[in-house]
């Protein structure tokens, strides 16, 4: 329980701000890049995040240089990270008309402080309850992704604030036997339903248990051309593949959003690692978001044998940020708190990276496409051995 | 100037210690991962490291669980990064006797600490001297990779001390127009050549100029099947490439070693990153070597057009580290200091990962092998627009 308690704190941002300026300085240069500074934003936003007790972080990526055939396409980032309000047992019309007001408050603040492209946490309109024992009730959460209640509420601000949104929702499909999958949707600025994104890789692990929920994605790696840019959607698990993270590269995306929702200390030591080396790696901007906060179920987490488990699902410890192509990241957000991340982004910097350093995750590619081709099907190993 | 001074610590680690005790476990579970513990090596080891002035950190690696059918099999690593002893204006002879000096107490003091796996840094016998003014000089230092004599003296040395050797050097191919190569060599615990991998990638930038020295690799990912494990090794700069990581996975490396030089803010914001993400990605173990100090020359490095660029390669930061395939790291070593990181590892980690989380980085691979065979030919990108 002690150890329990050694886990509440705010950030890792906020310990190592107690180090003497110096030192912070060295260790900040090293762990997060020197390439972003405050970011200033309006009274009334900074206002407004203080009604809705909405942490406030901004910050803006220095490019590496200017142009001359091009200008700077400087586009405002907003993510979004936040708690249930609600117990998950409360009625799912409940449970959806808290999480609407959420994210229509988070929306306005947003607004407020100039974001162009806003996205959401995985799942935002409910609570992340993927346990087998309850399974009937939670699959009703689904949605249709084109024309469901979540996508119209957010068109309707998406138009009113002229914001990109992005909404990762469980999807129901009625003309394919109803088979739900976990989707992203894209809105544009003008309020259009620009298209979807169905998550590629489940894991096959007991608890959460989101293979007796959803499919396994058919939509590849789309990317959506906006005004601000050329975005794609990797959804939670999908950011542990490198080459998940590939296959938005090479659609030409600019940014790719991960929305998640993930506990336990393992994945918390791996969150700060993955989309950021996908940035580094791929010349995109990657946009990490996880929820906060514990939820409490009336019944036992349960295995398919019966085994009890526990009752929560865990601490889902936030910490959202954004990575830029060069390596450089944003503070993330609180571990335990709702918060807003504003970040300035110059678009141009995901071509001038690669022009300096040489290097996109296709570098070569010939060497690689045969065995990769062979390796789906039957592979032989090159293992050199003397025995 | 005052800037640069700021640079000159030792370490992340070493500032990190400076918090109060609570503060830094905390920081610790999420930066390092909460799996490594103190490993005690003998009064003899720890002795000879302080009389030759090599800085000495040794850890061991917790494994996830213990299994029924298989015993833990525990491998002890050794990484040893080092500074030029003399100025790169010596003699190539004279540089080569420091270097194999240098290695030669590395590799005692690493035999009195029991290591199985010793691991020398990128071109270890030889300044890390690309600048294209100078060309004709360096490429004498290449060698032949089967019997030349760094190889050679390597093979006594593990011979005499049971202990697999990796010796990354500029390779000559007389039998190939006399080309040179990037090359790793893998010299098993009974002494013999066990084989070479030649780099796979090679910056196309002005300084280090390499494509001028030396060729793009032709063998693929080999993996050596040695008494302690499955080796791969990834040189340097590819440590960029996750399809260059993926090739070592396919192969079915268990410990991958990535011997560097490298210098620079930008590249050490990214060096804690990259060779980490391949470890979680891929379910196998990195070591990453970077070679310390600056190395001054008598010419200025310029560039093909003959303008002066300055005297230095820059400052290799060193930090040197292990990661392991759950993504739990040991510390760096020192950014200025020789110094020697011996970690117990258990391979069985490599499999009970695979198992414990469901990915390997080639999950759904039906997904990826039609678009990267396309791509690396011509490829239509998946982009939508309503425009």
């Amino acid at each position: 329980m002690s150890q329990e308690k050694e886990k509440e704190f705010d950030s890792v941002e906020s310990i190592l701000s107690k180090l003497p300026q110096k030192e912070f300085r060295q260790v900040w240069r090293i762990l997060y890049g020197d390439g972003t500074f405050e970011l200033e934003l309006s009274e009334k936003c900074k206002k407004l995040a203080a009604k809705y007790k909405v942490q406030l972080i901004s910050r803006t990526f220095t490019n590496l240089r200017e142009e001359q055939l091009r200008s700077t396409r400087i586009v405002r980032i907003g993510l979004f990270q936040q708690k249930l309000p609600v117990p998950p047992t409360y009625s799912i019309r409940k449970v959806k008309v808290e999480m609407y007001t959420l994210a229509t408050d988070a929306i306005k603040i947003a607004a407020k402080g100039g974001v162009n492209v806003f996205c959401l946490q995985q799942a935002w309109n409910m609570p992340y309850a993927f346990c087998p024992g309850e399974h009937m009730a939670w699959s009703d959460y689904a949605e249709r992704a084109e024309d469901g209640p979540s996508t119209r509420i957010l068109q309707a601000l998406a138009e009113e604030n002229k914001m990109v949104i992005i909404s990762t929702i469980l999807e129901r499909d009625e003309n394919l036997e109803d088979r739900i999958w976990n989707t992203a949707v894209v809105i544009d600025n003008h309020g259009n339903y620009l298209g979807k994104h169905r998550r590629n890789h489940i894991p096959k692990i007991d608890n959460p248990n989101e293979p007796t929920y959803f499919c396994e994605g058919n939509t590849d790696h789309p990317v959506f051309q906006t005004d601000y840019g050329r975005i794609g959607v990797s959804i939670c698990y999908e950011r542990h593949f490198p080459l998940n993270w590939l296959g938005y590269a090479l659609n030409g995306a600019q940014i790719v959003f991960n929305p998640c929702a993930t506990i336990g200390d393992q994945m918390e030591t791996l969150w700060p690692i993955e989309a950021r080396n996908a940035a580094i790696a791929n010349g995109y901007y990657v946009c990490a978001i996880n929820r906060v906060g514990t939820e409490i179920y009336e019944h036992e987490f349960e295995t398919d044998e019966g085994v009890v488990l526990h009752k929560d699902s865990g601490s889902f410890f936030g910490s959202s940020y954004i990575a830029a192509p060069n390596g450089t990241r944003s503070p993330g957000l609180s571990r335990t708190k709702n918060g807003l991340l504003v970040c300035d982004i110059d678009l141009n910097m995901c071509r001038q990276i690669k022009d300096d350093r040489g290097y996109g995750a296709f570098e070569r590619s010939v060497l690689y496409s045969d065995v990769i081709k062979e390796a789906a099907n039957s592979h032989k190993s090159q293992i050199i051995t003397k025995y």
